[in-house]
């Protein structure tokens, strides 16, 4: 055995080098551990008390608090100045990490080198980590809107606290809302990586670079993709398997809106599909399950299917 | 960096009051990491040696089967004596913790009173316990159809060791006839988050409410939703996406019946939707998969969509 | 409370004689625990220096990659020798462990038996071994198309790194690349655990039976099914929700070939759902969302289905 885990070594090695896709070398990338630790010290903040094995009292509330908070701007600054610092080897680099075979197969050292700005990178990271500890307060009051949509929009919920212990919808809407803060001052890989542990754990994938107004609620949630260009306005509610996609995956079109628009108050049930950055469902309206739309709908339309199309044999 | 995040502090100590939607002073709330040792201990007492690192001897099983019942009657009764406070406190403010924003605003003390019959939830909790514990062996009995509706639903599975250790409706289903014990008994919150994390684990969504009969399968699962007021027979076989549903989601028919009946010995094919409370499918029918059904249909009914309807573009 | 968890004990030990469905003195089975550090260390020594907490050094880099493969060994060989050893248990007894209600009754004792073969696990658990760990370098060239498809693939993806790091579909083949080695050398229950700890994960369920060809793209992937006898060729590229599988569940057809035939360079959209093991999709071909296909349709194909069909009200 010995000898030809010997020989594995040796060949996995000569891999690295030729066929690439290895980061050895490469400076450190965001940490999914790290990830992990941001998104729990956020929750907690977020909703206080809720998931503690003891009860947490105000007069210590504070302490802990300022705890919270500090542990959260360390890890935060750390996997922003990761994220940073990556952003900066890469456009030292012909601007993207592109996979080109022929850098790849070079073992893309053109990655890894030092670049210009990069001594920069922590301290933009502790700029970028103070504001967004700052807009956490704002944040909850958008937060508080999300857990009113979901108590009020589902009959099956019994309390506010249900909403906050068990909706993966609510969980999943309040990391995006991080995310998104993270997405907007352009920090590269750190949203993203947040975004798919969520998805991992909820089902749901929503991109860091959506927008979604006040009050959104997502049901069940299982499948729903809400792509990066999407515009969602305000009291908007869909359900799970809802899709607000491309019309085309084409590469060169991944600086312009490929998804679509829903404008206030809508609904779109179950598995329906929205395609296309051209396409805008007016406010008020409502898309019925399983309903494939590729173009705009006029304000307050009740889009569904065809009356029940299927036969029955007995 | 320290001036910052001392008043980001004192501004999310604020936002608390405020804003609401903390639970500081609230009292225990059911423990995630609680309720994932009870799924634990409550998987291992129905499937003995399965998951172990190293064999179970059955001479030693009789030690090891004593002490895991004796962990789980400690952390079941924490679990459902915090759910039951919760209940006494909430209900001792205005019946349900309903996000009146006034009372939001307020810090929401109404919801923290200690509340008559408060006293009572830890010997409330204990004998729900003792029940629920008692009914395990005649569970095993109701797990053991399941495990061979499984292994027979499913011409890919080997064995029924495979089905045990691999198959995530399995998984779901069994955690889900735990929660519903807890449901019948009406402990709040904690059999929703039990539902809510083996939903995060496997992509199926059942409510705790609904009732399962015999010898049930869900083959893939993922997406997966069914409601809380449905009512399932003896031996009904469903798929991936399948969601049994309300027609409705008006927050006042929150005590109706909101959801399909499903008669004995119905397959549903993956990514059918059925819903309405009033819908019954009756006894031996198989439903075709993306069928989309809001009325009931009789015993032995096959229903279908139209024949492929697609057009093929070269 | 003593007594009743005594009569608890006591009652759940007698269930085990008479319901059956326990593994006491069953031998060891492959363990959740071993297989989870199975595929960390696959996937670090895939990927290496992508999710380091700290970055790894080329030069330090060998004796990582060496100290990873020994350790992979070791843990890959243990679990591999479990299933094989349940393997010769099972067909000591009759082949398979067939829920025969008479036998469960027994408490199985049929299938803990000392079977013929049985020493000779470990020695084959370690030549399987070998051969795995002599593929990765081939594997990791395999694997590399496979990034580059993705991000190819996806106008939003910004750089091959965060396709490595953030996209479920290139884990989920990943995994089952991997666990299609243990399947095409006949070792039970090891690969199918693998599948579904990264089903459980992303929302991705791919039976480890599959044939999947180079440069293959699911994105987005919650809801994804591909069944075990399923064969797709190169650069082929997949959305959420699609199914390929099989159009009868019967049990006796096991054997057979039950699941679709993909041809090179096919896409399918968001939804959609193939059956059948007669069905080929040609080469070329485009499968629209939410398309339901049970017959083959040649190359260069575009299914869609008819134009939009519903209805608005206003």
């Amino acid at each position: 055995m010995i000898d030809i885990l010997r020989n594995v070594t040796e060949a996995i090695f000569e891999s690295y080098t030729k066929v690439g896709i290895n980061h050895l070398d490469g400076g450190n990338l965001p940490s999914r551990q790290g990830i992990l630790k941001i998104v729990n010290d956020y929750e907690w903040l977020i909703f206080p008390g809720y998931t503690d094995e003891q009860p947490v009292d105000s007069r210590e509330a504070r302490f802990v608090i300022s705890e919270t908070i500090n542990r959260l701007a360390r890890s935060l600054t750390a996997e922003i100045s990761k994220s940073l610092c990556y952003k900066y080897r890469a456009s030292a680099a012909p601007f993207r990490c592109v996979p080109e075979t022929s850098r790849l197969a070079a073992g893309r050292e053109s990655c890894s080198q030092t670049a210009p700005g990069y001594a920069g990178c922590m301290s933009e990271a502790e700029t970028v980590t103070k504001e967004i500890l700052a807009g956490l307060p704002a944040l909850r009051q958008r937060i508080h809107l999300d857990v009113e949509a979901a108590y009020l929009g589902d009959p099956a919920a019994k309390s506010t606290e249900e909403v906050i212990l068990a909706y993966p919808g609510l969980e999943a809407l309040i990391v995006h809302r991080f995310a998104h803060e993270l997405w907007i001052r352009e920090i590269p890989l750190l949203p993203r990586i947040m975004s798919e542990h969520i998805h991992g754990k909820t089902g749901i994938d929503i991109h860091p670079g959506a927008n979604i107004g006040a009050g959104f609620f997502i049901d069940h949630g299982t499948g729903v993709v809400v792509g990066e260009t999407t515009l969602i306005g305000s009291n908007v509610k869909i359900y799970q398997g809802v899709t607000l996609g491309a019309l085309s995956v084409k590469k060169e079109l991944s600086d312009s809106k490929r998804h679509p628009t829903i404008e206030d108050n809508v609904t779109i049930y179950a598995g329906a599909t929205i395609l296309g950055g051209e396409t805008v469902i007016g406010k008020g309206s409502t898309i019925g399950g399983n309903v494939w739309l590729t173009r705009s709908v006029p304000a307050h339309s009740k889009v569904y299917n065809n009356p029940e199309e299927y036969r029955i044999e007995k």
